[in-house]
């Protein structure tokens, strides 16, 4: 009885086993298949992106034809109807301009920021910008060196600010691999600032440029005032000038500086995101988006920050089209306006998306530049979250051949309006070595961009967008 | 009986297994604890190089004061002498000269290569630059587009090749991801051409710049005669030189090219491999090696090719002496001289470390720019590889937080004369994305390195070292 028991079961087993091999097996060689033919068509998106890529023309023609672009700027609608034009010819679903009202506000003339009398080097100027929102302003004071805020609130509770120009010098960290990191560690001495010293009665401040390198390039950038304290001028300074200065107070005991910023903020103006689609044939309403934005600032030719990001969102439909690919969702890329100084476009557009009930089911931000391609990173909503990334690891695999890896971290800004509708949320990273060499300042040119990086860029994006649109999330 | 026996061995194993997990946790905490040291360290040698590296200056200097350096020149022999004194500050155990005879060849007078009398855009020149190692020589003639072997083959045995100029115009392949890969399959036009066409009767050959760059920079580089056929002058053009001239003899269909080149081959020169090295304190005469080569081509700075390499590598031995690290192995930098037209220095190198009976027990080349660290490659004797790479792929885990990866692969070509002494060979592999841009041309300048790349790749050949230092293969 036991015999054939053991007899029965072991066929039993048997037969379970061998189906389940069967069946595991036909599993595996359909997926290994399946797997085969994401890695032609990827390859297939990359070949097309490195032999008829239009991102680097188009770069090319943003920035030396229509160079910077700060909201609301002549520049800013020259890039608006020439990006929408380009975007017509393409032969997407739909392309449409998405209205939004944007912050006004420009340089006039150029600053002038002069170490006053020094015993040692005389008067000499220091090579400035005025912060993006800065009032205007003609002041000559002395200057004190703050590096940190809690020697801010000692010198402002002394009374030693008062009627001083505050000088924040701490540098980004060197040590830091990913630069975004030391810029995250700094850039709060150029947001807030001004009303911090404000409030301790300083006339001015000066800060030193968000960058690693050792040069003489100012580099602007957004900054805000607290309404409840007076608003005084803000410049920043090279990181040449800014070692002058602090040399000077450190040798000669003081340093004494005038400031003269003759910008102005206009009234609000209307302005425009950039739209276009491919219609998904089967979840038309879900979105995956592909998107840089259009504004810079107002030096240099916005080349990395974020033409770069600009014209791989619009060559990414591009490739998609040019090898005939008909998605299940529906691909748009989005140039968003006024990330720089305002957001008004990001937050249109996640407004817009609400009101039309559409569930953003992956957006993809190029915003860190044109350089060669290391990953991305993902951000969503928890509940959803853990779902898409066990599959972003088989996805992953995908881009081994071509050098990029995929972590969780922070997207990008004009996508994060998105972050309360629970879709998947990524920012392309590329190398970040180089960025903020240029970031904000006139040395971000055309030239600094590589065609090839660039083109990996749009390769990889699209790559993405391929992935998330045959498997869904 | 049989349920005594079940006690037992139900005990037995218990006993086994609580004193397995118990040595397993010694095990795995003294595991981490290690690993936590050694990531510390790591840590300390990346924040060295990025707050403290000298490897910058010292490019700027190699590039700015010394300049462009061919084996035998004077730039050659001054490189010699300054790296020499550089090392010579680091307070290492010996720093020392390794004598080698090398090739002396000279370009003369600038080349000159002319489109002669297109019916559309009548005679203008074609920016070219002589191949090392060509004869000179003047000749005018009708140029024969060859785009591969077979068709040279063909075009050579109908006879059409006598009397003409021979013009290999097959371009990189943009479509591979890693250029070297992309260089790899069409650098047998500028090495072998010359001679193949020779046999062939043609007078001489014009080779399409190896680079992925559209621009008007000829790119030089070695190339070997057979001395079965006449020597015949070779030159490399620019791309745009390359486009012009294939676009000529498609619409014209035929096109005269006069070129005139005045190199001369002169009697071999003395020079030198520079050496530093740490010893060692256990195993000195075990070699762990850091290096890159001295020697230029005779055009731009060689910052890339190999200006980084070499000051990289003497300041991996800096950062280690400045951390107080003491090596079990000797830690030695080689600085090559002759990688580009001869290898004398890596064979010379080679030799003597034979016949001291030295164990290259790890040979670190960097030879591939300056640009962000993405990994190494390694390669070994097989009956000691299997080994090196289980413990690689520990050490690998170091690496992650820098974003470096390693894989099996190619060295670099100064150290290929250690391959049958069967230490581990490794390449530094940076970036390649911009390496054709400047490689072997007037464009491989200082201002195409950026600090923070070049300090990232000291630390990470650093970080390698002191790993394998502390943990053999």
């Amino acid at each position: 009885m036991e015999n054939r028991l053991s007899k029965k079961l072991f066929w039993r087993s048997a037969c379970f086993t061998l189906s389940f091999i069967f069946t595991l097996t036909l599993n595996v060689s359909a997926q290994t298949k399946e797997h085969e033919t994401d890695a032609t068509f990827i390859d297939r998106i990359y070949d097309q992106s490195l032999t008829d890529g239009r991102c680097y023309p188009w770069l090319e023609f943003l920035s030396l034809q229509i160079g910077h672009r700060l909201s609301g700027s002549p520049g800013a609608a020259k890039a608006v109807n020439w990006t929408k034009s380009m975007l017509d010819t393409l032969g997407l679903d739909s392309v449409w301009l998405q209205p939004c009202m944007v912050p006004h506000w420009v340089r006039g003339e150029p600053e002038q920021v002069r170490l006053i009398g020094s015993k040692k080097n005389g008067t000499f100027p220091l090579a400035a910008l005025a912060l993006g929102g800065s009032v205007a302003g003609k002041v000559q004071a002395d200057v004190v060196e703050v590096d940190s805020w809690e020697q801010l609130d000692q010198l402002g509770a002394a009374g030693k600010l008062k009627g001083k120009i505050a000088f924040y010098n701490r540098p980004m960290d060197p040590t830091k691999i990913r630069t975004f990191e030391a810029y995250g560690g700094c850039v709060d001495q150029r947001v807030g600032g001004a009303s911090r010293a404000s409030k301790y009665g300083a006339v001015a401040v000066l800060v030193r440029s968000m960058t690693l390198r050792l040069d003489d390039f100012p580099h602007t950038g957004t900054m805000h005032y607290d309404s409840a304290y007076t608003l005084i001028p803000a410049a920043a300074i090279s990181t040449i000038a800014a070692e002058a200065l602090s040399q000077t107070l450190r040798e000669e005991g003081r340093a004494k500086v005038s400031i003269q910023l003759n910008c102005k903020t206009l009234p609000d103006a209307p302005s425009f995101n950039v739209i276009g689609e491919i219609r998904g044939s089967d979840r038309p309403n879900d979105i995956i988006l592909v998107g840089g934005h259009l504004d810079s600032w107002d030096v240099g030719h916005g080349s990395h920050d974020d033409g770069a990001g600009v014209v791989q969102s619009m060559d990414v439909l591009r490739v998609l089209k040019t090898l005939g690919y008909r998605p299940r969702h529906t691909i748009r890329c989005v140039l968003f306006m006024n990330e720089e100084n305002g957001l008004r476009g990001g937050k249109a557009y996640a407004k817009e998306a609400a009101r039309k009930g559409e569930f953003p089911l992956a957006s993809i931000e190029s915003d860190a530049g044109g350089f060669t391609p290391r990953g991305f990173s993902f951000e969503g909503d928890e509940s959803v979250f853990g779902k898409f990334f066990e599959k972003l690891t088989t996805y992953e695999s995908h881009f081994a051949p071509y050098g990029l890896q995929f972590r969780k971290g922070g997207s990008g800004a004009d996508i994060s309006p998105l972050r309360g509708m629970k879709g998947l949320l990524s920012g392309y990273s590329p190398d970040s070595q180089r960025y903020f060499d240029y970031h904000h300042a006139e040395s971000d040119t055309f030239d600094k961009v590589n065609k090839r990086e660039l083109e990996l860029g749009t390769a990889s994006m699209a790559a993405l967008v391929y992935l998330i649109d045959k498997y869904g999330l």
